[in-house]
């Protein structure tokens, strides 16, 4: 019998056992010990479990914010997988649907049967595939971010592509909050970045993606999106927070969508940041955009100023890369605060197959996105050579400049 | 210039006022004060704008929370809709996407021009329609749910549905953790539940809707949803947060699906419940839902054990029935802990204009579902005939075996 099992942070001020019971029961079968034999028999596989229960100490931080005092539990209970269709919200509903709005309860992790998984896609290049795409397979990417295109034009936009890719960088992504709109038109926008790219690439040999932002209302999407891919789109950025991680995941299944899509973690933060509420976000940025399809993982650095943890961004990366998983691998894109002076230590946390991914670390290089593009890229380089940043500089302008402004951070290995 | 003004509950280390510049600059143009004259000009109606900034009070709490000080304020930022186009994905992600991930920020309310707003439905039926389609004018309406039907089949699920709707309520509907499967499939259960009560009406006089719980991968919930209207369903019971706003409009908005759509709260705790993060329940669960096309709308009622604060609770009624605004008002349904003995407060907080809503409440009355409907009935008729409820039970048997089991809470007027 297949089952998935939900871990949660639950506080309770009385019997944390008896709670954890009644949520096994309350969102599978309801009641059990007043059931006559022949119904417990016919509905025990549908019945929920209490799998374990892990007691934490009180704590006074906690009885302090919360007034009064309250025990404290790890708690796993599995969910049969009989009850509920496998498609996420199916999911999310059983699993945090009703208990999401019952106290202070968090949601930590979810473990799946793999034969559950089997229904799920997972990304369909993932790093592998988006390595032969950009045909770079020996280092993170680079990945760089236009910058108050807001209320400008075409012109604007394909000459700041131009500059981005100049610089070398393997990918530039739209900004999540540009939109379709009369002056950047979706299809414009793919059809004149391709063109501008292409024109990088007569004449450097270097090849540039560029990720364009799938907007719109949700049932339009996917003829957008298939028609993106007909005007020869590289790869589909994505706000699924904004809309839904099924949405996402009838996007990756259309087999007319064959392209990369790129998950962005706008409006993720409505659901992570509390210690008591919400889900954590090894679980929703990681596995679960893993599991719906994203090829790509946007997520906080810890090291900017919009931060996430660094226990929890090495978890997503983690969670995104996980070679027991039966699906291919996202791309974990640790992202805000980036210049060249962190390479060494995004390399050191986040490894090889991770992307560098920077907007005003790119733009506000002296020399401009260009200068900014080949600092990083000569970052990079010196890493993979154990080489200091500052001995790299010597022989890079461009990093010499990036490393007067921003300083560096040199990792010893 | 249309815009739209989001405000927040903003917490800051250093300085507050230039935290809300750079919010309202970041999420639009970029920067300002760098600019040329002319790009001025041109980006002039695409800047975002601090409204207003309310400095709150230091609070020793919120300090002693997060281990340091910090000033805190309700920040009033304006979004020129230029800016995005008018769906609910692009209003979220320009108002709460990055900003959600930029430490302790709560969004509390967004309120739009009446221009934007022309481009949401709103309602096909709301409160007004809804009672035309079970002919009852005068009083707050009757729900139930179904109780324990997971592995349970069709014979049970409609003998279930009868008692029910033996008693008198006006709605039952599925339980939000029901999905579609072989023993309890979709369809049949339309089809099934419809016979059931055809059967009772004829018996009765007294008509009875039947919401059936929409469930599925998102792009086939249209089609799903069309099959379910040509089958004759009454009403479409929605996990709209498992989902996203945005597909509830996209149901809302097809005319090919003209029926009412019931929005439950399901996974809206993992959004709504922190004090300093995520999203006013009464934005969430009022205004957005009400604007995306709810004709009702579930939430955790004030008085039971899964329940919510008192005034957010009213909060999300008022959204919901606000006359100001241009659409048809949603039904609140407050839900959770409720018996007949809590009619009066209902009645006192929520009106003529809100829905009682019970399981327990109905399914664990002495005689059953049934003698739970009629308990319920009897309670809602006192309080609109200005009786006690102990008056009333005496001249009422299913009354006063609820009132025995459960108590009743009497309002004077």
């Amino acid at each position: 019998m297949s089952k998935v099992i939900a871990t949660y942070l639950i506080h309770d001020e009385k019997d944390i056992e008896k709670k954890a019971e009644g949520i096994a029961l309350g969102l599978t079968v309801g009641t059990w010990t007043d059931l006559p034999q022949l119904e417990r028999e016919q509905l025990r596989k549908h019945k929920g479990e209490v799998v374990h229960i892990q007691v934490l100490e009180d704590s006074e931080r906690t009885n302090r914010y919360f007034g009064k005092r309250l025990k404290r539990a790890i708690v796993q209970i599995a969910y049969p997988t009989a009850n509920f269709s496998a498609d996420i919200p199916a999911l999310l509903t059983t699993v945090f649907g009703k208990l999401s709005l019952d106290g202070e309860v968090r949601l930590l992790d979810i473990t799946f049967s793999n034969e559950w998984k089997k229904q799920f896609p997972g990304p369909r290049f993932g790093i592998d595939g988006i390595r032969q795409k950009v045909d770079v397979y020996d280092r993170p990417l680079l990945m760089s971010i236009f910058k108050g295109v807001i209320g400008r034009d075409i012109a604007y936009l394909t000459e700041q592509l131009k500059q981005q890719a100049l610089g070398g960088v393997d990918l530039v992504k739209d900004d999540e909050i540009l939109f379709d709109s009369d002056l950047l038109p979706f299809e414009k926008r793919i059809t004149a970045g391709k063109a501008v790219l292409n024109e990088v690439y007569e004449k450097t040999g270097k090849r540039t993606l560029y990720a364009v932002n799938l907007t719109g209302k949700t049932f339009e999407l996917k003829e957008k999106a298939k028609r993106a891919v007909e005007l020869g789109a590289d790869i589909l950025l994505f706000n699924v927070f904004a809309y839904g991680l099924d949405v996402l995941q009838g996007l990756r299944e259309d087999k007319e969508i064959a392209i990369p899509i790129m998950a962005h973690p706008a409006f993720s933060g409505a659901l992570t940041p509390s210690e008591f509420y919400g889900i954590k976000a090894s679980l929703l940025l990681g596995k679960l955009l893993r599991l719906a399809g994203a090829d790509f993982v946007l997520f906080p650095s810890p090291y900017g100023s919009v931060a996430l943890d660094k226990e929890e961004a090495l978890s997503i990366a983690a969670a995104l890369t996980d070679e027991k998983e039966p699906f291919k691998r996202s791309f974990p894109v640790p992202s805000a605060g980036i210049h060249p002076g962190l390479v060494p230590l995004l390399f050191r946390d986040f490894g090889r197959d991770s992307i560098v991914n920077a907007g005003g670390g790119i733009h506000g290089h002296p020399d401009g996105a260009e200068g900014g593009g080949k600092a990083f890229r000569a970052a990079i380089a010196a890493v993979l050579a154990d080489k200091s940043l500052h001995e790299a500089a010597r022989e890079n302008d461009a990093l010499r400049k990036a490393i007067d402004l921003w300083g560096a951070i040199e990792v010893t290995s």
